[in-house]
């Protein structure tokens, strides 16, 4: 079959890393006679490069004409970024912010695993990772504060900012639904993480996810608070199956856990709505301090094109295909250098697409 | 001299660990030839079983009217909790929220200290740990979404939640002054923690940190996304000084910062207005299934009292008197079982407070 694909390889190290994973999905699509339309979008910093801003409305139109996107990374926000002088607005994130709202990718997965060959890199104690973890984060994407309406005012010489944070139970029951789902795939476990003893979108969302939670009897089911996860997800990640959680939660708590794992260079991400559509990119971010220099590592974003041929195309033989050639290669001992350790081999950005390419 | 101290016993093991607190101001007092006056004050789960509220106007003033405050713990959310199924807005959190606001006690100190002689118990590996890690969390207390204005309503038969978020100048200044204040008797470098790549409270906070951070010229100072601060905490916990946030990334980055250290059982917190007074509280919640039994750990509350006796009265000797007396008995072996660990003498929360009173 044929499959179009919008590609973003955005700024930073996004083109390298986008480059090895598109290598991947043809190769796969050699193996299994299916046939892949790349068409490049820009978003972030190469479109304000090119166009002044960082998502142009006809770029909103092609990707939403593709049957699925795969990005690369974009970021503004470090200094060493070119684009870290501009107002927020301007800045590549809000591209990315503009492109999540205009295809209503609401429901964001992303995965946190601790990769057994990558024991070694992960932060904490043996004791603690036992026989690893293996979570989901489900972050709602398009509502809360990140969507809410804002502004700054001047007021007797006093300026005073405002930003708000409005959920309604459409929103959070889609959500909540998405990750009852997802957990009847998994471990069987939703943990809702909201902070209800503050805040009124919190009550609204644990009334909701109560509704929901009633329809999947099978799955095992608790809140909690959002400084609790965090704490919990350092001191004993292994207790969780999948995260439930607003934006702005959801933001913080996925990071956290992604680094608890030792292996963000490892971890994909989708964001889907509510077809089959969705837009696949890795959970890191776009390191401009590394950009072009061949030692990125390009593994987040080759398992977020499998992520993309399991939960856009139906394609699972393929994805689990790719899964399996990336923990071959590790097996291997290639490393890039983000996750090297010792007596492992130092590969760079190309030679690590081409060592999956060939595990295929 | 003569000193005031409100004595909040709380709910769960509040009561308990309060008391072992009292016993060595007592003792301190007859070292030093200061008396305390104590005088209690009914908060929580403790004032609603009594009054039906969490906390009453007569329980503030009588606070207001002493010199200091001195608090156990309160805590309604765990599922164990006998006030678990009442509606938030009268839960025991909400009279602690409201103590805050009407004392105005503004900046939330959170020391996130690693006892070495507690290495055992951080969760990090050691080539993290290495030789340990001590930073302040500076967060602010009486602003943002915890205090701003919300509402649920119905419309056409859908529930909407709203919550604000707002910060003016004025606040963020003052909070800003004290985090730097600290830095300079401390590390010489802040971290302001904003999320300023999407909500205009975080870039009117990133604005006025910078005009402060002017009056700073010897301190090192940096902004980071909070997304990114919450990764950091686990990665590389060495880096961080002082850490000033706002309220709800304040909540969310101290608990995972004291779960960090493995020492949560240990960490003090100093909540204070722009006089002398403050409230001095445990940062652990209230363990209600561990309640009246023994075997909390009463060393964040003695060490709360420590920073009382700093903070509130510049009593410094004899807070530093406190603090080595901890490390004295820690380093004679003795541990409450949250602590415990191989070849170390086991002792419940009565003990462990004779223990440093026989230590002072
Ligand atoms: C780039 C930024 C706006 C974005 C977010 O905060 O959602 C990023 O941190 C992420 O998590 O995808
Ligand atoms: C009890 C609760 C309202 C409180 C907060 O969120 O501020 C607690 O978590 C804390 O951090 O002191």
């Amino acid at each position: 079959m044929n499959y179009k694909i919008a590609v973003i390889p955005g700024d930073g190290i996004g083109p390298e890393i986008v480059k090895e994973a598109k290598k991947v999905l043809i190769e796969i699509g050699e193996k299994f006679g299916h046939s892949f339309d790349f068409t490049e979008v820009l978003l972030g910093g190469a479109s304000i490069d090119v166009h002044g801003v960082p998502l142009t409305d006809e770029a909103i139109t092609t990707a939403r004409n593709n049957d699925a996107v795969l990005m690369g990374s974009i970021g503004g926000n470090t200094a060493t970024s070119p684009w870290y002088k501009l107002p927020p607005e301007k800045r590549p994130e809000a591209g990315l912010l503009k492109l999540r709202k205009s295809l209503n990718l609401f429901a964001n997965l992303r995965p946190a695993v601790l990769y057994n060959e990558l024991k070694g890199a992960c932060p904490l104690k043996d004791e603690i990772i036992g026989d690893g973890f293996d979570m989901m984060i489900m972050r709602e994407l398009t509502g809360g504060l990140y969507f809410g309406e804002r502004k700054t005012v001047e007021e007797d010489g006093v300026m005073t900012a405002y930003d708000s944070l409005t959920y309604n139970e459409n929103e959070i029951r889609r959500i909540a639904k998405r990750g009852f789902d997802i957990a009847m795939k998994r471990g069987k476990k939703v943990t809702s993480v909201d902070k209800a003893n503050v805040l009124d979108s919190s009550r609204l969302w644990r009334k909701v996810v109560d509704e929901v939670a009633k329809e999947y009897p099978e799955v095992s089911y608790e809140h909690m608070l959002v400084d609790n996860c965090a704490m919990q997800l350092v001191k004993d990640p292994k207790q969780f199956d999948v995260i439930l959680t607003e934006n702005m939660f959801g933001d913080i708590l996925s990071d956290e856990a992604s680094m608890v794992t030792g292996s963000i260079g490892m971890l994909a991400s989708a964001s889907l709505n509510d077809t089959k559509f969705g837009l696949y990119e890795p959970s890191h971010g776009s390191a401009p301090d590394i950009a072009g220099m061949d030692v990125a590592n390009p593994i987040a974003t080759i398992l977020s094109a499998a992520m993309m041929l399991r939960y856009s195309f139906d394609l699972d033989k393929e994805a689990d295909l790719i899964e399996a050639a990336v923990k071959e290669v590790l097996k291997a001992g290639y490393r890039t250098g983000d996750i090297l350790s010792e007596g492992k081999t130092k590969v760079g950005t190309k030679e690590m697409g081409t060592l999956i390419v060939d595990m295929i």
